[in-house]
C-alpha cells in the first residue's frame, strides 16, 4: 500500500468510528444530566481511537466483518470508553492532577472532582452496559460463546491484572528513583499493553480465530503497547504543547519514571523501532502460517507508522 | 416460621455469603499488590450482605439452587463488589469525605486518596470479570441466554441509569433546600433500589422465572429499597455511632436533603412500614399466582425484620 494512501485511509477509518462512536453517547435527561453530559464530553474529547482501530482490524484480518459487525463494534466502544474512563481518573487531584487533555480541559477541570469521578466510573460501567445489551441480542450459540470469551477478555485485562494493575505500579512508583527497569517494563504491559492485548485479542476471538493465532496477537499487541509506551516517554521530552495538546515535561515534573532515566532519546528511539520491527515481523509470520486470512498491509503500516507519531 | 429460628438462620445464611466470598479475595503479590489489599479490606469491612442475601433468596424462591449454583453466586459476588466500590468512592473527600464506615477506617483514609480512587476502580471491574469468568464456563445454551440476561440487568442498574445516575442526583442535591420530593424519591429508586432489583431480578432471571414473575420482583425491590433508604434516613437521626458503626447526624452535617426534611420521626417509619407491606403484599401475590416454587418464609421476615433494623 502506497504510504499516502494509507494515511488517507488511516483517517478515514479513524473518521467511521468516531461516526459511529457517536450512536453510544448517552442521552442528556433526568435529574442525573450532568454525568451524562461529562460523560459525552469525555468520550468526544477525541484522541485516536487506536484501541477500537486495533481490534476492528484484527476481526478484518482474522475473516470477521469488523465495523459493520454490531457485536464486533460494542466491543470496540467499550474498549474506548473503559481508556476514556482510565484518562479521566488518571487526571484527577489525586493522582497526575492533569488539567488539560488533547488540547481541552480534563473532565474534572471542567465538571469538578466529584463529577470526575462519577463520569469514570460511569465510563467504565457504561463499557460493559454496551457489551451486554449487544450479547443480549446474539441468538446463535456459536457468537454467543465467542461474545463471552472476548468478555472475559475485556474484563480481565482492564483490571486488577491488567490496565488498573499498572495504574497502580506508576503511582507507586513516582519519585521512587531506584525502581528497576523490569518494574518499569511491568507497568507499561499493564497500563498500556493489556487493553492493546484485549484490543488485538478480542478481534481474533470475535472473528473465530484459533487458539495459536489469538496467543500471537497477543503477543503482538504486547510489543506495540511498550513501543507506545516508550514513545510516549520520547514525546514528553521533545514535543511541545501545541503538537501534543497537554504539557510536556510532564513526567519531570511529576517525578515519573520513565525510559528516560536510564536511555537517551537516541537509544530509546532504537528500542521502539526494534519493538516494532518484532510486532511486524510476527504478523508476517502468523500470516505465512495461515493465522490470518485478511490484508495485513493496513495493519502492519499502522505500527510503522506509530514509531513517527508526533502527538 | 418462628422469629428466633429465622434470626438464627438470617445470622447462618450471612456467614455462608461471608466465607464463600471469601474465595472471591485477591491473591496479593506483585508490584501492585497494594490495591490488591485495598480491595480486600474493602471487600472484608462486612456490612449485611443483603444484596447477595436477596439475590440468592429470589434465587431459591424461583426454583433456582442459590448458593450452590457458581454461576448464580458470581453474581451475588458482583452485587456486593459493585455495591462495595460505590461506597468505597462515596466516602472519597471529593464526595461525601467520610473517614469511618462500618466501625473501620474508609478505603481512602486508610490507603490514601489515590488508591481509594483505584481500588473502587478495581471492585467495579472485579464485578464483571467474576460474573465473566463464571460464564465462560457455562456450556449450556439456556444457562448461557439466562446469565448474559443477568449481565445485562447488573450492567444496567449499576449504571446511570441506574445506581450511578443516584449518586450523582444524591451530589447535586446536596444542600439545595428547594428540591422537590419526588426528585429524592428518584434519587433513592436509583442510588439503592437500582442494586436491589438486580438482585431480585437476576436471582428470578438465573432460575428461569418468567418475564411475569421478573417484573414482580422488580416491583418488590423497588420498595424494599426505597423503605430502606428511608431507614437509613431515620437512623441517622436516631441512633449512635457505637450501633451504627459510622457516625451519626451526618445528612445535617453535610447538608444532604433526606425524608427528615418533609417527616417527622414517627411520620417516616410509617411510610417505611407502608412500603415494606406492599413488597410483602406483593410477594403473597406472586406466591398465589404461582410465581415462586420456594418457600417464602424466611424473604418475608427479612423484609419486615428491616424496617426495625438498628444498624
Amino acid at each position: 500500500m502506497e504510504y499516502n494512501l494509507f494515511i488517507k485511509e488511516w483517517k478515514n477509518k479513524t473518521e467511521q468510528i468516531n461516526s459511529k462512536l457517536s450512536d453510544y453517547f448517552l442521552k442528556e435527561c433526568g435529574p442525573q444530566s450532568m454525568v451524562l453530559s461529562a460523560v459525552n464530553y469525555s468520550l468526544a474529547a477525541g484522541g485516536k481511537r487506536l484501541r477500537p482501530l486495533f481490534l476492528l482490524e484484527s476481526n478484518l484480518l482474522c475473516g470477521g466483518s469488523g465495523i459493520d459487525d454490531e457485536l464486533v463494534f460494542s466491543f470496540a466502544a467499550a474498549l474506548e470508553m473503559i481508556h476514556t474512563y482510565s484518562l479521566v481518573h488518571d487526571d484527577l487531584p489525586a493522582m497526575d492532577n492533569d488539567k488539560y487533555r488533547r488540547g481541552k480541559l480534563t473532565t474534572h477541570a471542567r465538571y469538578g472532582e466529584a463529577m470526575g469521578i462519577l463520569a469514570g466510573d460511569a465510563l467504565l460501567n457504561l463499557a460493559f452496559e454496551t457489551v451486554s445489551a449487544a450479547l443480549s441480542r446474539q441468538k446463535e450459540t456459536t457468537k454467543l460463546l465467542a461474545g463471552v470469551r472476548a468478555f472475559s477478555i475485556l474484563a480481565e485485562k482492564a483490571g486488577v491484572n491488567g490496565m488498573i494493575g499498572g495504574q497502580v505500579i506508576d503511582i507507586e512508583m513516582t519519585g521512587a528513583k531506584n525502581t528497576p527497569i523490569e518494574t518499569l517494563n511491568t507497568m507499561y504491559d499493564l497500563k498500556t499493553g493489556a487493553l492493546l492485548e484485549a484490543a488485538f485479542g478480542i478481534g481474533g476471538v470475535l472473528a473465530g480465530a484459533t487458539e495459536e493465532t489469538v496467543l500471537a496477537l497477543f503477543k503482538m499487541a504486547k510489543k506495540v503497547g511498550l513501543a507506545f509506551q516508550i514513545q510516549d516517554d520520547i514525546l514528553d521530552c521533545t514535543s511541545s504543547m501545541e503538537v501534543l495538546g497537554k504539557p510536556v515535561h510532564s513526567d519531570e515534573k511529576n517525578e515519573k519514571i520513565t525510559y528516560m532515566n536510564w536511555y537517551s532519546v537516541a537509544q530509546a528511539k532504537k528500542i521502539v523501532e526494534s519493538l516494532s520491527k518484532e510486532a511486524r515481523d510476527l504478523l508476517a509470520l502468523t500470516m505465512e502460517h495461515g493465522g490470518f486470512v485478511g490484508n495485513p498491509g493496513f495493519l502492519d503500516l499502522l505500527i510503522e507508522a506509530l514509531i513517527d507519531r508526533k502527538f
